[in-house]
């Protein structure tokens, strides 16, 4: 399948994993049960992980599945559930059937399948867990419990600098461009935030000739925005003098109520933090007389005032909303960790310890380093 | 219509116009015939010239028009000939349409309108013309024959700053992104030609965390990038050390027959120059076992040897492949210098010599003054 | 006197102290002991401190001290003790007449006169060190013996921000310049470490058109270099390649005997850590026929192959080596720090554990928004 | 001479031409009349020259000739007129023993040399003149009158390219380093002009984190600026906001008596243009009650109102005021332009046209293409 031809291209950290579980097979006689969104880039993991000797029983997430990469996959021998079209009913289902097979190893996202396996009882040789999300509720609801080593790969540094300080940055430009059609040479923006991700979005910004200003409440990063160059104020003078608004601070409500009638007209609002809650969008539609869609991910709002303004991809994460979500390498970064932690957990689990983890070190650096050289 | 709105929004320039042409009239009692591409900009455009007093008249280019702008601007009470559905034969019958009017005034798109009045034996007031391809049509096929002002807009230097150094460098490093969902930092690229466009490319992608080769036989030019910081060096030093390669030389035949067996495998190759020649498709294709269409607008090429070839937008323009074309502010300003030189014509035609002559310089001051305190 | 009216003036964070301290008095009835380099800068942090109330005895370092600034401070009412022309036994007697006054609060560099106090058996409120080597001799030699507060300056994230990524990468920029009178555009450098130094020195000559390849052991800062667009590549590469090669590891021994004959001819040697054993001083000049002194701070070498050599500064600090050393305002901060710090430990003793600590958060909050103020 | 093989050491054009004129002997029974500031450089060149079959005649400027460099030229066997010390009367003198050597060919500085020839009824066989106020003086003064060719070097576009856009740049940072040990990330700046050097300026200060404004009256060239990213504004915005001030007009007058009690407190003001009258240096000291040298090239001035005013390099060419002026390879350029344009004279005066002209295009090319390699 073409898709997935161009996905595997291009990710070099999973060909050479494959390469090597081909020839280690530490997999061999296991069952991974995995809980990913089904797209061509989790194909290439699946088979990456089925050449290491196990058995796979894979299921997506609502919504996101797409068909004909679940059709290739179950085509491959692979036990697959999810369709596009089902609903949190059955994907509830579709955990229960994963779990059902009594997988040693769990890839999981959101600790959906670890959790069900608690519940149910069951026991596993270990498992990862992609996202922070996930090992919050790890560490707080089923805190004790998890008897088993769980890698935790978002808190990798890999992935913050992969992810956060460069793809994020691309992707928020990518999006941004591709939802607008407006240039950003010469044109002002108040990047709200200046953490991991507000810092790349403004550097990337600015790289292109953006104006930027940065609004973020503490002092030190404050300063590091300022010392980079950019202007650095409080939201109320950036409000006044941009016309370009973007969210990344991970806190909610941080364009309120009181702000919107002070934008200036024709104001562009976007947010990249995990929750769309950064903006008050209910205040917003409360205080609008109009709400129209314009055109693909722009919705523009009248105000009482008659201003008008513009919100981007509904208030959700901007850089998902660009075509094809995160860049390729940040995937084939993130599945990587992935793969290499459970051949680490099949290989030998009695030297890692149970419950919640960071990525064992020499992974992070084994993997950097085949990232640095497929980038020579 | 909210997409016209949108484009209207952040088109400060024509509407500054409009306001004027509205007090001013310098159109009134006169027809101006347009040839220009149909959509939310082009509408903006005519809406202001009409403001200015003109009757308007109008065609689109085969396969580009868009059905509900076209409705829209009839709607509006302008004369529009032309659908998206239309071939060369409706095209050809369409410009004709529009010189029966006998428009006084012309906005032409490759001479065509020009060349049929004149064909015809006709006469005008003056015309503007937006391309050098039909600026040179003017100076070789008719030269001579113009016996009314031509004011070429693509000669301004206006346009080769907003469009050149930045739309196109921006618009070619968003079509990549959303053509290939790859990552730019870090990345290898190899951009040929460091003209006015190549080196916007190099720089864009440079700023992203490109790493970025440019090859350029001009020892001039070349020493430029390489002050620049950019590695400088033969094609042939570059293809081994390339992935995505960038033609941006306005000459046919940069990539050729014996250049695609050398390329790395997965290289993946593009063009922005005006014309598709700057790779040899046909040899490539000669060269090829197999051509896959991948998704959207990728093409894969196995060669003989088994390596493949990504070729992206069919070798054509990449920036006019993302979507929404040239950013809407390098439209507003050449559109904005289309209508204030026909304004300038219409006024005081007496004090401009015949046949093509570049924007006046006072056009350009006033236009860049707008610009600027639009970006304020 | 002109020079220190002049840093004055570009220090506002001590500014803003002193008017704080003259009017809060923290430091009524007590004396500080300070071991600091005598120069203007230095003047300028001594009379914030006596505004706060306190009485100062001081001095410098052998071969540092400005004789004029000393006069200066005398001139003031302070208690000087030192001179440029002394030595090593002369800076021992000058300690041991700061600790003999029985100061309350210490401002120490390298902690050589906690030690003393120590010695002596005496005891003190608290202290300030400036160096990392200090607080590693606290925590080591004199680990447990320390009966009050020393904060660290060095610790806080605010010199790594200041001084290290962007005072270092500037002051290395400048001493290279005023040293050599050689472009950076276009010209070919090594910097061997990406900690927080090297990162500074890569960026900055990137920032003005250097092409840098960066040496680096570990692969995530590797990575985060290539991800940035620098070459990243193994020693063994980068010296053929590049032309001058800057030390930034603090690591001995990194440019060695065996790399000498391997580097291109004209090469240029410096290094930016801390010791000078970073480059191999000893092993090239034993493999030189001939060593000259060029200019300033410029040596040649003269190798057995005829190849010559370059080396900056001696091999020492290079950015040290500029006139003026560190720009003001990075003094300004590490300063301001120093002085808050004090007046912390004035006011409150008791909340403070003894021995070694950073500086409290509240302290790096409150600069970094004054530095933060000082920049609109 | 160690700051000779310096210099030669990193002039790779001077060092390849040396090689070429070595072989072709251009010049063999010719007489070279230069006139030429005497320092290490130059010796470079007058080598380079003599390599090609040359007999040198040469003098200096006064006050720039640096002894022990004219020592060694006539150690070599040139003849050499000038000292340190000499006034203009000894310069016109020395001018006066140049031509009286009836050179064949000049290399003139200001056209001093051409005048005194045509002045006597003299000829030559041709010339080059490095300054573009000689070139001015040809065209006027003596125009008409220059019956033999004379190279304008200055006009060279790989001087705009070089000197202008990258020279002036870095040297100016330097000098802002070297003279004032201030930081510049973060640090506000206003450029005044946005031509060649006034961009450079711009660029440089902006990569290395500084915040820069632009004054530029010109529509089309403030607009670039905005493009770039610069806050574009008039003066009298930019004077409360900015803290240092840089002319680059080539205008007298920039920097007004109406301005200077705007000022802010400490503001500091420098030049970079070729005249000291961009800042009417006459009104600040008439409006000044104090004026004081600080140190190095910083003198201060205190206004009625109590502000402090500091001037750089007493308004003069704050880059030739950093140690060691142009960079080398600016250098090396230039020389190499000049020996080559006089070896084109000396092989085909009969191609070349009487009079001021430029840079031949071949002689261009070359330069560059070399250039380019010794990059590599």
């Amino acid at each position: 399948m073409e898709r997935i031809d161009w996905a595997r291209a291009h990710m070099p950290l999973l060909r050479e994993l494959e390469a090597e579980l081909s020839s280690t097979k530490p997999f061999a006689g296991m069952t991974i049960g995995i809980c990913l969104h089904i797209e061509p880039k989790t194909a290439v993991l699946a088979t990456a992980l089925a050449s290491g000797g196990a058995a796979i029983v894979i299921t997506g997430s609502p919504g996101t599945t797409q068909n004909d990469v679940a059709d290739w996959l179950a085509g491959k021998g692979f036990e697959v559930h999810g369709r596009r079209e089902d609903g949190l009913a059955e994907h509830r289902r579709n955990i229960t059937r994963v779990v059902e097979r009594r997988p040693g190893l769990l890839l999981d996202n959101g600790a959906d399948l670890v959790a069900l396996v608690l519940e149910q009882g069951g026991n596993a040789i270990g498992a990862t867990e992609e996202t922070t999300t996930g090992a919050n509720r790890l560490r707080e609801e089923l805190s004790g419990r998890v008897s088993f080593p769980v890698i935790v790969i978002n808190d990798s540094p890999l992935k913050s600098i992969v992810e956060n300080q460069h793809g994020v940055g691309q992707t928020v430009v990518s999006a941004f461009l591709q939802a607008t059609n407006l240039g950003i040479a010469g044109r002002r923006f108040a990047v709200l935030g200046f953490g991991w991700c507000g810092r790349g979005i403004a550097r990337y910004l600015s790289a292109l000739g953006g104006r930027v200003s940065v609004v973020e409440p503490d002092s030190i990063r404050a300063l590091e925005a300022a010392l980079e160059g950019f202007e650095v104020m409080e939201l109320e003078e950036a409000i006044p003098r941009s016309e370009v608004f973007i969210t990344a601070t991970g806190r909610p409500g941080v364009l309120r109520r009181e702000h919107f009638e002070l934008l200036p007209d024709s104001a562009i609002l976007a947010n990249t933090g995990h929750f769309s809650t950064e903006i008050e969008l209910d205040a917003l539609r409360a205080l609008s007389r109009e709400a129209v869609r314009v055109d693909g991910g722009i919705e523009r709002f009248t105000l009482s005032s008659g201003k008008s303004i513009y919100l981007l991809a509904r208030g959700e994460m901007l850089n998902l909303a660009a075509a094809g979500g995160n860049p390729v390498e940040v995937m084939d970064l993130g599945l990587s960790l992935q793969a290499a932690s459970l051949a680490r957990i099949a290989t030998d689990p009695s030297t890692l310890a149970s419950g919640p983890q960071p990525v064992p070190a020499e992974i992070n650096q084994t993997i950097a380093r085949r990232m640095l050289s497929a980038l020579r």
